[in-house]
């Protein structure tokens, strides 16, 4: 193998094994066992498991972001929804690697891992603004998206702790939320109210949107 | 100055250092300085900055936790808005320090720190409970607790940001995220439709719940 195909083995290896356990619980050793070749040679490689490590998230990150891309076309709702299930695709892969990472892993303060966790926020974010059809969003907005985004990671970390609710309801739960935090923006905000009217104006009667406003208008009478 | 007596000075002068500017901006020699002390000294009381931060980061938790007690009589929205606005002085009085915290600062990824984070989170998800007067919730409603939390969190985070929407609109809205998020999950479940009616039955008419859904409502027609 060259050097530059033998370290993408190496990379995809430690990903693997980074996302079924804690990373702090996988060793170098178990990494070079796995890639079938000696410890030294992974040496030769990445100076250390933190820069291997570093190396699998750029990976794990890097694929997460392709699966925010979504056509724009067809309702808000359902496009949303589309990309909740490859979240919750991405997350039930990695899950002990995506917990032991957002609860504080064993890369955590590393400002390059940090950048990375912030560079996939800010690829969701973009994502959203985009299909909003906004190219600058009011700080409301922006708070809304961005503090939704936090709801999705919290969401995805509970459902992994116990899993105690299908996550084909929490991918629905999320785009309401999603919907509902927006909504509670604009009943006191007259330039949300516009985006809001705008975000449910092409919403089939059984897009998602419309089906939780059926059913909210239900439960307050 | 006795050695108790010391350190709890040392500690309230760390705290308005760490609160005030990043804490990695934040060294030894001023800790010392200000405190009128000499560096040494700061030494013989902490063996070193990380120590002297978790002391100050315990300090705050303490204090962070106590603004969380609410007495549990009148409409739990209005109660719920008080502890919103005690929240927004902490964040408010801490806000550099609780930003560097809150988004990867110099001691995250010490196992102290973490726990002191969690113990928190886990102290407003205890006072939330019961105030709705629940010993045993089902995985519902305390996936919409804690992810509200963090949904405070991150709505704090991006307030301090720039500080771009009115702290007072803020609280509000969390109190009102709380009931979309509620009002979310009811919509399709039996069981925590149950609970949203037990939690608005005593809403006054003037209280945070209730003007959110005539404004829900009026903006839906």
């Amino acid at each position: 193998m060259g050097v530059e195909e033998r370290r993408q083995q190496l990379i995809g290896v430690a990903l693997e094994l980074f996302s079924r356990r804690s990373p702090d619980e996988v060793s170098i050793d178990e990494i070079a066992s796995a890639a079938g070749i000696s410890r030294p040679l992974v040496y030769h490689y990445f100076p250390g498991k933190l820069s291997l490590y570093e190396a699998a998230l750029q990976r794990a990150a890097d694929d997460l972001a392709t699966r925010f891309v979504e056509p724009r076309e067809g309702p808000l709702g359902t496009r949303l929804l589309r990309v909740m299930r490859r979240y919750f695709d991405f997350v039930d892969e990695h899950g002990p690697g995506f917990s032991a990472l957002m609860r504080g892993g064993p890369a955590v303060g590393s400002s390059a891992t940090n950048a990375l966790v912030d560079g996939v926020r800010q690829a969701a974010y973009l994502q959203i603004l985009a299909h909003l059809d906004i190219d600058r969003p009011p700080a409301r907005l922006e708070l809304v998206i961005r503090s939704w985004i936090s709801l999705a990671e919290s969401t995805a970390l509970i459902w992994l702790d116990g899993r105690r609710i299908p996550r084909t309801e929490l991918e629905a739960q999320l785009v309401h939320d999603f919907a509902a935090l927006t909504a509670v923006s604009a009943a006191y905000d007259d330039e949300m109210a516009v985006l809001l009217r705008r975000m449910l104006k092409d919403e089939p009667a059984d897009g998602p949107f419309t089906d939780l406003v059926g059913r909210l208008v239900a439960l307050a009478s």
